[in-house]
Parts: C-alpha cells; sequence; structure tokens
C-alpha cells in the first residue's frame, strides 16, 4: 500500500492564503506570492501542459518528486468549487481546471452533494463522495493500487487526516514572505502527534523545503 | 553599527511556547520540547557555565554564531520576570538566572518600573528602560559599538522591533513537534515586511535553522 501524503507552500507566519479571498483573487491577498517559486519551472509547467521554463535546483527535484508515484487524488469540495460557494452557476461546475485539468488521474473530491463521477480529458475522472474522508481514502487507496495518494488540497482536509492519524508524510514550501493573516495551514493541530523530519533542503530562491513524516 | 537581531527556537505550527504557562511549567505545555536540542550542546552548555555535552554539527556552529559577535541584549519584562507577574516577592527580583547569569554583558529590560541598574556577576548588568523599545536599542547599541545587539526575547518584543522596522535579522530553530497552542512567535506581523532567506540548514537531529535578513 502506497502512503497518503501531501505538500503545500506555505507562509513563515504559517499561512496557505491571504485574508480576504475573492472570486478575483481566490488565494486571499498577498497568497499568489506563496506560488511564485513554482510557476516558472519546467516540470511544474510539463505537468499542466504548459511549454517553457526552466530547471532549478533543488526545487524542480522536489517538484518531480512531488509528482511522482502518485496513484490517486483525495481533494477538499472548496478546492474543487462551485456549488457551495460564490461559485453558483446553471452550468455543471467542472473545477477550476479547464476540460483537461492536470491531474491525470483518479480524484476523490469530498463533498455533502452526491453526484455522478465526471469523466475530462487526459485521465482525469473527479468522483464524488458524501460519506466522509475515511471512504474517500479507501476508494482512492483502490484507485491507487501500489501507488501513493496525495492530497491536493485545501488545507482543512490536510488537517482532518492529520488529525485522524492516516497521514503519512508532508513536505512544506516555506516562501519568504509574510501574509500576516487567512489561512493558517496548521491551525489547531492536536500537539499529541509525532513528527520526523526527514528532509531540508534550501534553494537559492529563498524557498526551503521541509519534509515531515508521521511517528505511528 | 551591528545588527540588531534574535534568535528563537519555534514549533512547526508557528509556537515559542505552549498553552497555560504555569510557575512550574513557564514554557507552556509541551513548550520543554523546543529547547531539548540544545541542553546537550557543549556551546551552549559553556556559555551557561555548565560542564560536558557534546558537539553536534550544524547544531553547534548556529549556536556559535548565535553568539557570537554580540554587544549587548534588549530583553523583554516578561523574560525578565517578577515585579509584575504571579512571581511578585518581597526579595528584589535579579531574573531567573541566579547572581551568575549567561549573557556577560549589557542587557536592557523594557519595563514600566523605574529602577536602578542590577550589576550582578560575570559581567552582566540590567538596566531598566521605561521609555520604550526605541530607547532601549538606543542604549543598547551604544553599549555594544561595533557589535550586534540580540534581542533576548520574548516573542511580543521580537515582533514590535519587526514592525517597528528595526530589526536586521532573526534565525529560526524550527523544531519537528506541533504545540497545539500558545504563544505565536509571529502572531499579527505585518505583511509588507519584506524578507529574503539568507541560510537553511537540517541537523541530524530533526531541527531545521532557517534565517532571514528584513529587506529595508
Amino acid at each position: 500500500m502506497g502512503k497518503l501524503k501531501f505538500d503545500i507552500s506555505v507562509s513563515l507566519d504559517g499561512f496557505v492564503a491571504g485574508p480576504n479571498p475573492r472570486l478575483d483573487e481566490p488565494l486571499g491577498e498577498g497568497g499568489e506570492q506563496l506560488h511564485e517559486w513554482i510557476f516558472g519551472l519546467k516540470e511544474w509547467r510539463e505537468a499542466h501542459g504548459l511549454e517553457g521554463g526552466e530547471t532549478v535546483s533543488p526545487d524542480s527535484e522536489v517538484i518531480a518528486e512531488g509528482l511522482a508515484n502518485i496513484g490517486a487524488y483525495v481533494m477538499g469540495r472548496n478546492m474543487f468549487g462551485g456549488g457551495e460557494g460564490p461559485w453558483d452557476t446553471d452550468e455543471p461546475w467542472q473545477g477550476w481546471w479547464g476540460d483537461d485539468p492536470p491531474f491525470h488521474l483518479p480524484v476523490f473530491v469530498l463533498t455533502h452533494h452526491p453526484r455522478e463521477p465526471l469523466e475530462l480529458k487526459g485521465g482525469t475522472t473527479f468522483t464524488f463522495i458524501t460519506d466522509g474522508p475515511e471512504e474517500a481514502l479507501e476508494q482512492a487507496r483502490k484507485a491507487a493500487g501500489d501507488h501513493d495518494v496525495k492530497i491536493a488540497g485545501g488545507a482543512e482536509v490536510a488537517r482532518r487526516y492529520l488529525r485522524a492519524g492516516l497521514l503519512d508524510e508532508f513536505e512544506l514550501h516555506v516562501v519568504p514572505v509574510f501574509l500576516g493573516g487567512g489561512t493558517r495551514l496548521f491551525e489547531g493541530v492536536d500537539a499529541g502527534i509525532e513528527l520526523e523530519n526527514t528532509r531540508g533542503v534550501r534553494s537559492p530562491t529563498g524557498v526551503v523545503h521541509l519534509r515531515y513524516r508521521t511517528v505511528k
């Protein structure tokens, strides 16, 4: 059985999104800064069907590793979007990523609203799970086989799996900015969760990649 | 003129002390875990007049660097303790460190209560400043000459200098634990403060040392 893991960009003050997210600024004020280091990377651009970009060590290796050996994704309802937020629409919502999303794998979306699976181009199928995170993980594990299951986001879903003792490892990309408010990655996590640091590498971009595993 | 800087151990969820600090547990629940990596280091023990200990790379180098080139300290009133908390006493409070404190330099304590300077053994003199952090820094800079001024703690004092644009650099020792609550190092810092990461080194102990400078 593979691992359950996630990786996420976080500000030095611990936020994965800035304050006051809006439709035209979904990552909140200043939140875009968390992802600037990644947009120019060849490895990330390829995975998203974009040309160009550069290889920057160690960022490129970290991104490539984060994309390797994944067999399925689990995703929260806010990450998928539509239907329950200010994004209501008459068209059936297909997620933020157009008709060829960058996942290319089965994606299990946690939601309160039953819906038929949505098969898009390039191998991405969104399956909507209303029976909670453990059921979503079980289905994702079946789909993934021996490969890993990755939590695509958001932070609250990652915390649920962490709290439930189901998470195996995670990697933080610590970006040298303060957001001053917004969504905290580790809001209210349990002090009883034991961690082990397994890696820490710094990039010339100033981003530091910190990898941890949970001790069970 | 030297730099104004600090270094501090912080949990992965961003706390420098755990919840519910008490007289017999001043760092709050679980807070001691933040400092375990340091107590066994030869360099730290020597600075505190203790024998024994080991040299662990890179922790020892980081500690030695943090102690080098300091000419004076600035300290908050809670860090000094006594007089305003549950620690009231009939004896004049001399700080937590006995009659030979580990500073061996002038220490400027921010307080609301005027008091004569307190000269202790080994070169430590506590001078009490009631005119605010800028005045404390000015006096500390004079005492330090060409050397650096270090903020001895606590977090709220470090944040005041950070917010005021007076801090030059800081180093975080990120310890692989969650505290789940307590005193947040970067509570409410200003998103407008620009940072540059200047170092990131991982120790076999699992502590990662992250150094930043403020861009002015």
